[in-house]
């Protein structure tokens, strides 16, 4: 007897599970049903602003073919939202009226971006109605909005200063548009940066021609422009930014309201324990930035000190992997041996990259303590652990920094702009948790004049596609048997399907492979 | 007709000028009368500090022999006071009586150390009597003292962070002694150095084995040691540092009570014009510590930057070289020659060194802006000069730390602590005003655990010996035509006869010469 499971959602986590759950399909253990509100099956999210720049396709942005999945027995509903859930029925309503049965359900429903509340917004949370020349940059509608205003070399007003926002600015600007980045705060990525690497960005940012107003609280909209749509953002202060769209980047919430609905506990993000089953409710399971792992245990060290869904596409991918072993093994009636599975390991601290033409700027880790903040530096420090020490060079004419949290020669934070070999040395150290030359400067050498130009060497045994946790050895074997372009080695590695970061690294690996050999 | 000449004061400064006339005297032109409070002919009052520690000796510190100066027709008067100086007559008039008239009046009267108004120390500023077990550290007899405790292993108390009372401490902690440095401010060496300088210097001096106090405001002493001597410095919060010798290293004023006392006009020192010439007083001048080049025209602009009497033996030698070449002409009848002497350049702003086992610093200029600090580093830039740029690299743990305040490009100012051959080239960049690299962190590479240990090559171009002013090409030729130590290469030139500095590089160059060439 098969088992019914039901994933809620269609974006690129519940489009892994689908892969992952495609073989118990074939055999007839599952039957599977993936109900999305968007008229699209899954795409790549995270690069709706490079379509809206005009860099990809829609098509390059495809992670699921809803045809090919139906031809392979996934019941796909496309354009349709969930009503409701019913746990005691164990069924899940439609709002196009019909009730879908599951014996697993999936909660996938992801996040939606934050509005902040701003006169002349509505700020529905929920469901909400953006006036025209307002756009929050989330689904394939939003990124045509963005590439008729760039390729009109029109003005954009970018609300809100995080990586995802940057990115943006910076491919809008590139492409010729007149951008400007709106944040408060004294410099862009809030608190992930300190003070001086946020200078030294801001600086570089303004170097690649995106005007950027720091300190600025928003607190409303103008709209004479024409059809009655955006024409400026108002600030507290009395003054305004002009401009012919506005992007709205602050940050994104969970979608919970489904999980609530049915009485589900929810804390950032719907609760689930480390096997991401809801607490209390062994049918239900959520995966992805809709879910929060924390489990009921309040004694577990590992849950004190967890953060809330990361945003990011990589855990929600290494979940999705690994609900789909596990409701395998459910439906194939091996119920004892998933119990034996190991929960998923909790994840690292994420390592923010951004890579624009001119400009590079890696952050990762806890980088609050000054060299000299005695206070900051030693806290922690009385149990044993050796003092937090913090090494750092600056040097803002030239667009460089570098800060080097460590404790006992380890990084527990790091910054870096301007210096991109330094930054891909840092982050390796910092995700293989190793330790630094005693003398740090020799780090600053991989960035000096007589480097030979181009990104660097690829360490083959780090990782270097983040979302998809491919390493470089990986990467090659798959050009070794014959992947000859990116898009040959997404297929077979998944390397380089999500934030595409690592696209231009997986290039380089690609030409050492076909170029010749030399001493 | 031969010209009677009076120096009053016998101090190293004075001794280069008694140098500078012999020749006068030998050819009868010139009548040298050399007037010395001290029992002793001038003696180098830089290392009375070494000589207590017992890194040298009374002879060593010889600068000039009194009884050979009077064979050779000079009339010198040590252990004699001058009582005050009869402008009308052209006479100076001596504590035991005598007046000897003079054609030019040379006042070369030095400094006294500062005496900070304490409980329990009689701070009248004229004659301070110290009390036992304090000493200010200026003559011999206070060597004698600091040398007793140094011996006996005594705990040392250093009042002010200056860079004399930071070389007394150190030595006097390497030599034994137990010793704590009372300075107020946050760190020492007060405004020559910045916040994150200090820190790292602070935490050097400690790994040294200095103890330094900060922020701390001594208001008086405890006299309970033996012989009702010193016993402990009081600070203002009501707390004690303990200790049997206080060492009062609170920075020196110029003596200029002669010149007042007989109406010439005063500043910080005794003021002079470019031609070292008391003002609206053509028979009487002032070089060294006590004099102040301030020429009367209120529109000089070099007068206006000018920043009075540096302290440094340096600018003395040259002072007293130039009025040497200047006396000798007048007396030889030449005053038009005379007066077509190119007058004394300004002196560079100083730089100030500190080297120790273990420790060396380097700071020179102005170190007060930081990086980010818009305000600071965009003064003064309106007028179309370029803005002030800093490039810092920070890394306490290792006790590294260096900071380059550059304007186009060319030193402003310059910190470097624990980086001896970094700091080695920034001051010779600066002294020579020489641009910088773009890459600044090339400048750290010069002490990368990849360079050969020892001091680093000496550039022959450079100047050596800051004192004396002598390039390391003048003391390579004197080593090749003969000159075997030190000792012999300061007879021959005059170089490491100041501050003492500059003797490891002079051994450098002389082991250099000797060691066979290797390719």
């Amino acid at each position: 007897m098969s088992e019914r499971i039901v994933i809620v959602g269609f974006g690129p986590v519940a489009a892994r599970l689908v892969d992952e759950l495609l073989p118990a399909v074939h055999s007839g253990d599952v039957r599977l049903t993936v109900v999305g509100a968007e008229a699209e099956a899954a795409y790549n999210r995270v690069l709706v602003a490079d379509l809206g720049v005009g860099r990809t396709t829609a098509d390059a942005l495809a992670l699921a073919d809803a045809a090919e999945l139906a031809a392979q027995g996934v019941d796909v509903r496309l354009g349709v939202r969930v009503k409701r859930m019913d746990r005691a029925r164990q069924q899940v309503l439609l709002a196009d009226g019909a009730a879908v049965h599951y014996d697993r359900l999936v909660l996938a429903t992801g996040s939606r971006p934050v509005i902040p509340n701003l006169t002349g917004i509505n700020p529905d949370p929920s469901t909400p109605v953006l006036p025209a020349g307002v756009t929050a940059l989330r689904d394939l509608r939003d990124a045509g909005v963005l590439r008729e205003a760039v390729d009109g070399g029109k003005r954009v007003v970018v609300l809100g200063g995080g990586v995802l926002g940057l990115e943006t600015a910076l491919a809008a600007a590139e492409e010729g548009a007149t951008v400007t980045v709106v944040h408060n705060g004294p410099h862009p990525l809030g608190r992930s940066i300190d003070r001086g690497g946020g200078a030294v960005l801001a600086a570089g940012l303004r170097r690649c021609g995106v005007r950027v107003a720091g300190n600025a609280r928003s607190t409303g909209i103008e709209h004479n422009g024409p059809d009655g749509g955006f024409s400026a953002l108002l600030l507290d202060d009395g003054s305004a930014i002009d401009g012919d769209l506005l992007v709205i980047s602050c940050g994104v919430r969970p979608r919970t309201e489904l999980a609530e609905g049915c009485g589900l506990p929810t804390g950032a993000g719907i609760l689930v324990d480390h096997r991401l089953r809801a607490h209390h409710e062994p049918h239900i399971f959520a995966i992805g930035d809709c879910a929060e792992v924390r489990c009921p245990d309040p004694a577990c060290a590992e849950c004190r000190s967890a953060k809330g869904p990361s945003g990011l596409v990589g855990p929600g991918w290494r979940q999705a992997e690994w609900l789909g072993g596990y409701l395998t093994l459910l439906a194939e009636g091996a119920a004892a041996q998933a119990e034996l599975l190991p929960a998923l390991p909790p994840e690292q601290p994420g390592v923010v990259v951004l890579k624009a033409r001119g400009m590079n700027m890696a952050v990762a880790g806890d980088n609050s303590a000054d060299p000299w903040d005695e206070e900051a530096l030693t806290a922690g420090a009385a149990t044993g652990r050796p003092r937090l020490q913090v090494s750092q060079w600056a040097d803002p004419e030239h667009g460089r920094y570098v800060k080097m949290t460590t404790r006992g020669g380890v990084l527990e934070g790091l910054v870096s702009v301007g210096m991109p070999r330094t930054a891909a040395e840092l982050v390796g150290l910092f995700e293989r948790g190793a330790e630094l030359p005693a003398d740090r400067s020799l780090l600053l050498r991989l960035d000096g004049p007589d480097q030979l130009p181009g990104a660097g060497p690829v360490d083959p045994a780090g990782t270097v596609c983040r979302c998809a946790g491919v390493s470089g050895s990986a990467i090659t074997a798959a050009v070794s048997a014959g992947c000859a372009t990116v898009a040959d080695v997404s297929k077979a590695t998944r390397a380089g399907t999500g934030c595409g970061g690592c696209h231009e690294d997986i290039k380089g690996l690609i030409e050492g492979h076909f170029s010749p050999a030399f001493p």
